[in-house]
């Protein structure tokens, strides 16, 4: 997957997507993340890449000309942009997805208020958000989408296994986690754990994440009470415990 | 406001929180982040962080011992604890500014699997999440919330209207907004914001916020529209030209 992301602040990405199971994707080449200064095209002698709002009010906005530039420079009209924005669509499991069969993705960092809207009437980018919050700029939201979706490029998570086990019980939040050693500052494992018995510890899982999920994310547990499911006799019991 | 962050990739770190307004935040004074290697901590030859998870399972799990001697060397005892997990509570303006207020907070990103729940019970840290996908760590995460929650520290943003004025029109989603030049590439700033007509353009500004909500986020327009907001006749009107 070829990534450009167009920013004011190049300097926090790199070491960001360079570092950890990104880092790796991009070392064996799945991965490949173009970092493009947007101030590199201004074309003002100051290297001014924003201005005051029309209409007044505080806070600067960035000009059309230097994003545009950097857009063409990437041959952006060939690719699907994204604008990280607190205006925009969720982003959720499903976009992530999407993204994820994309071979060539454009983001489109903003900073300050925002940016000319002539940029986003001409190039109709995806305005997509993380959350329901302000951040200082788009990079650390175009990072988390990045990372979201390199995660489901095949080979990029070094054990193939591992986005597949959190599908089985997908919907539920994942149940506790424990490895060695077995007792700790006098703290030990759940027994079940330990027992090698590989059917009483896929219903322990399955009870601890139904237990979570409802207590601190009901609006989860409805969805997935909602689902049908095809549930053994077991799991099924289980789920009744916690419908009530 | 003093920041700890204890995580496996440290090199992720610093870069982001030395850009931008956060960087200027720290030049300043009013932010300091150090950044805590978790792996410095361990007690084996080989450094390892982390180990296979009891019962089974694909991926690592960290381990606890050099968890808890990282958060015993920055005296977590005595501040408040954020784990970044998608099992936590959801990121929100509420929990920003609640965070806001506080002198000092740590921060534990975990990676791979999860971390050994020993970990939680011990130490019972916050867990929040940014939203509902899976990142393949908790650094980005928890560079979210740093930088959602130093935007509200009074004197961080170089503009201090510039949060204030978002508020205006909090629960909505914001205006276009336009800089210089007048008309670009074909493209015109709409007339109204060149006008002057202050009690216009912020007529206007309401007008177009409604209108994105409505369209963008239903949820959002719903919420709004349940709250008393004191709107004068013409806001008023214009409200109503959207309550349909």
């Amino acid at each position: 997957m070829d990534i450009d992301v167009l920013t004011l602040f190049p300097e926090m990405i790199g070491p960001v997507v360079g570092a950890s199971m990104l880092g790796r994707a991009a070392k064996n080449g799945i991965l490949s993340v173009n970092v493009v200064n947007i101030r590199d095209f201004t074309q003002n002698k100051h290297r001014k890449t924003d201005d005051t709002p029309f209409g007044g009010g505080a806070g600067m906005v960035m000009s059309a000309q230097p994003v545009f530039d950097a857009l063409r420079s990437v041959n952006a009209e060939q690719k699907r942009i994204l604008y990280m924005s607190p205006r925009g669509r969720k982003l959720d499991r499903q976009l992530i997805s999407d993204l994820s069969a994309e071979q060539k993705l454009v983001f489109l960092c903003g900073h300050y208020e925002g940016i000319d809207e002539r940029i986003i009437d001409y190039w109709q980018p995806e305005e997509v958000s993380i959350g329901d919050y302000i951040l200082t700029g788009g990079e650390l939201a175009a990072m988390v989408v990045i990372d979201a979706v390199a995660r489901l490029i095949p080979s990029v998570l070094g054990n193939a296994a591992s986005h597949e086990e959190e599908s089985v019980y997908s919907g539920l939040i994942e149940y506790p986690q424990y490895t060695k050693p077995r007792v700790y500052e006098g703290m030990e494992v759940p027994e079940v754990l330990l027992s090698g018995n590989h059917r009483q510890i896929h219903l322990w899982k399955f009870e601890k994440s139904c237990e979570i999920t409802k207590e601190r994310r009901p609006d989860l547990w409805q969805a997935f009470l909602k689902e049908e499911r095809e549930l053994d006799k077991e799991e099924k019991k289980i789920l009744q415990k916690f419908r009530d």
